[in-house]
């Protein structure tokens, strides 16, 4: 038998298993883990001079399976993703066995294709629709972020890319925008101060009227404002900025105007929720992870623009070495678009998953999880000891509130107090797996995403009651 | 059945046919795409509005394997990497299945610990054994590269994370560096007019004495020198700088040094050719891609430095929302210390990896390169119509040679039309798959890449006997 035959029917059963006892409805979600106990405890895994082959492979296999958090389980409503399905794992396997480099087409040229295809699928859903609408993927939606800036810059200012950063310039995005909008202008040398956080409305969309104002005000301090990021889907409450109305500003004053849609741009598959981002068609790049709301493996973030042939205009360098084939001037020679190199073929994941399940199937499962946010809410708010944060309906899939005994909070401390603690009890006895987040008056909050496509209203009410049993018997 | 049990029950036998249909001797190593044609090929694929399930599985399961370059068989001798290997599969299926996010260690347990031991236990190889010494995986070398240089920036200067680029700041690297140096410099707003190309010696090795006169002339055209980028295996001819002259002159002038180890840092593994990477202790950081030298599936890079505690000094902005946890505090939440967020579990791959294999096996792996390219070299140098680039014995994995009938070259132009017909000839008929590069003076030659373990003798006689053919019957 082959090599690559023992390893998979080792490993075959053993991920079954696995998946199987995930989607069990009492499954475990994971436990708390103290990080220098579990750093000793891989030490300890056989891994030295000599070749371990399949023992040191079985031994570690079981330490990563027994010690991560099932992101599988639905109980998973942490994080902005749930976990892998049946298809992610086939895209892996068939990226990992071909194991191309999406870096020119000479090397890949089958997915170099795919990823063409898939991006230009993908604008067209966001109203890119010119003969040249596509994208690239980036590992991750900060690296998009960052590109996107870079390219404005590039375009906007020419001259920077010889002559480097020589003026003052100003980035606009609010303050519950994702902070990779300021990593990407530290890194570009722009620094913290050139990044004006615009004020959010009470819902935690972009004051539009305060972005005019501080526009003004950034230039009478002698900046050149040249980008707006614009949220679709906050991090922390989901809000979704409004991008006609942004739009028409970025155009009066001749601003870039990106969209980090890294976490709900894809509620644009659905024909009921897209209307959330109307407007991104007069955007002039488009961030957004299949990664995230479509459950495709970690990482697949896709950089969308209305015409790609920008991508070189903004980054290429001519590497005469690696890009010196007839593809390259045909737009085929993708990393030529980036600032980087190597690149493991991600838009084959998205791809595939799209065609398993259709545009029908993406939109069913966001239309399923936005009933399930409505669940959760409705529950919270008819609970006489649970707190929904501000008020307001959520706008994606996530749910902000307090667990409060007769829906009053305790002072600051306290109730972050209380929201760490059920959180960790929750876990310690792998029932769910809960985040929380900072308030700036009140004290920390549970956020529970509910975006895996297996999350049902039973298990709604059992996170409701645990929350709840945890809170009056602790507390 | 469930549904993985379908997918996998389809898939595995699929993938072990194409496997050991490329690891047989007359393998196919892939051909020649037109870029458009293929495109409309991919458009054929069933993908619209409607689930395709298993039948689109199989049919683009049968694209990507038919229409890919086959990196697993040995005839790939194009790019700095192999194929991948059966632990490296078994490492894509594991992280898959996880589909965990190893930016913060509450959503990540295992895999941060195992990117903690690993990083440690790489630094040390290069001899930065002080108590946090260590490192932290990237998509890439380009962006372990960038990262180095924010890096650099972020210490030497720290006032430009607030205040963005304010100086003339100045980078050096040698002419046979790569590219993601330059494209570093772009993104970080100093612009390629900061970037000083250094000379190189006749075997393509910095030239110290012109890094020394370079630093002078920046000084003073008023640049503060910050940042020298040491190459250990150049792209093209894999030349290995002198590290610890380097050093010298950096700590002279109180200058960042950075190691690009993308390529040839992994010979350190061996302890016959580990000297090539003499003096990596003295460097400030490291660049490190087990994608590369080491089989280890794209993408995997390492950035290491003798201290890990300066990843978040440099790169956090304290963004609480997701970094609240105690486990931030102790250096658990590995996305702090980077410009990103998300990230993909590259370690474990190289984990698995270098467990599996042992240092002894990667030790091999290596020696049994350097022993066909040795093997390749000769044959080259003794044959009558082939002829070595700029007469040197190669340094690392890849022999530069040309086709020149009785060793002479003809004109720049005509040269280069024969490279491109000869390795254009190979790849249509599935024999070889072969890059070339360009010559100042003398027009684009072969690299050849001896990086596959399966390389032998027999295919290297087979390799130059079929350019030796196809440049006879043709030119």
């Amino acid at each position: 038998m082959s090599e690559i035959e023992n390893i998979l029917n080792y490993l075959c059963p053993r991920i079954i298993e696995y998946i199987k006892e995930a989607e069990k409805p009492d499954s475990k979600v994971g436990t708390v883990h103290n990080p220098l106990e579990l750093l000793e405890e891989a030490r300890s895994l056989p891994f030295n001079e000599s070749p371990q082959g399949m023992k040191g492979l079985g031994e570690s296999t079981e330490f990563l399976l027994q010690k991560s958090v099932v992101t599988w389980s639905n109980r998973f409503m942490e994080k902005l993703y749930a976990g892998n399905n049946p298809i992610g794992v086939a895209s892996d396997i068939l990226l990992s066995v071909l194991n191309t480099n999406s870096h020119v087409f000479s090397a890949s040229p089958a997915v170099t294709v795919l990823e063409k295809l898939v991006s230009q699928k993908y604008a067209n859903m966001f109203g890119f629709n010119g003969p040249y609408a596509g994208g690239l993927t980036f590992p991750g939606g900060s690296y998009s972020n960052l590109t996107s800036m870079q390219i404005a810059r590039s375009i906007k200012f020419p001259e920077t890319k010889e002559e480097g950063q020589t003026m003052k310039l100003a980035v606009f995005t609010s303050e519950h925008s994702h902070y990779s909008v300021r990593k990407a202008a530290v890194m570009l040398g722009l620094g913290h101060s050139s990044v004006f956080a615009v004020k959010v409305l009470k819902n935690g969309n972009m004051d539009v009227k305060d972005l005019k104002s501080t526009i003004i005000k950034a230039k009478s301090e002698g900046y050149k404002p040249f980008y707006i990021n614009a949220t679709s889907g906050t991090t922390v409450y989901g809000s979704f900025d409004d991008l006609e109305a942004i739009a028409k500003v970025a155009s009066d004053h001749n601003i870039w105007l990106h969209v980090d849609g890294s976490w709900g741009g894809n509620v644009i598959f659905s024909s009921k929720y897209g209307y959330k981002l109307a407007g991104s068609r007069l955007a002039d790049s488009i961030t957004v992870n299949p990664q995230k709301m479509l459950g495709v493996p970690c990482t697949c973030s896709f950089l969308l623009l209305p015409d790609t042939r920008t991508f070189v205009k903004a980054n290429s360098l001519d590497a005469g070495y690696l890009f010196h084939h007839k593809e390259s001037d045909m737009g085929f020679d993708l990393a030529d678009g980036t600032m980087g190199c190597g690149r493991r073929p991600d838009a084959v994941k998205f791809f595939l998953a799209w065609q398993y399940y259709g545009t029908q199937g993406f939109a069913r499962r966001i239309e399923h999880a936005f009933a399930m946010t409505k669940y959760l809410y409705d529950k919270v708010t008819s609970s006489p000891n649970l707190l929904i944060v501000d008020c307001e309906a959520p706008q994606c899939f996530q749910v902000c509130f307090w667990y409060a005994n007769k829906r009053k909070l305790e002072n600051k401390e306290k109730t972050s107090q209380q929201t760490r603690l059920i959180a960790y009890k929750m876990l310690q006895n792998s029932q769910f797996s809960l985040d929380y987040s900072t308030h700036p008056t009140e004290g920390e909050f549970f956020r529970a995403v509910l975006n895996s496509p297996t999350v049902n209203e039973a298990l709604i009410d059992e996170l409701v009651e645990t929350i709840q049993q945890i809170g009056a018997t602790t507390i």
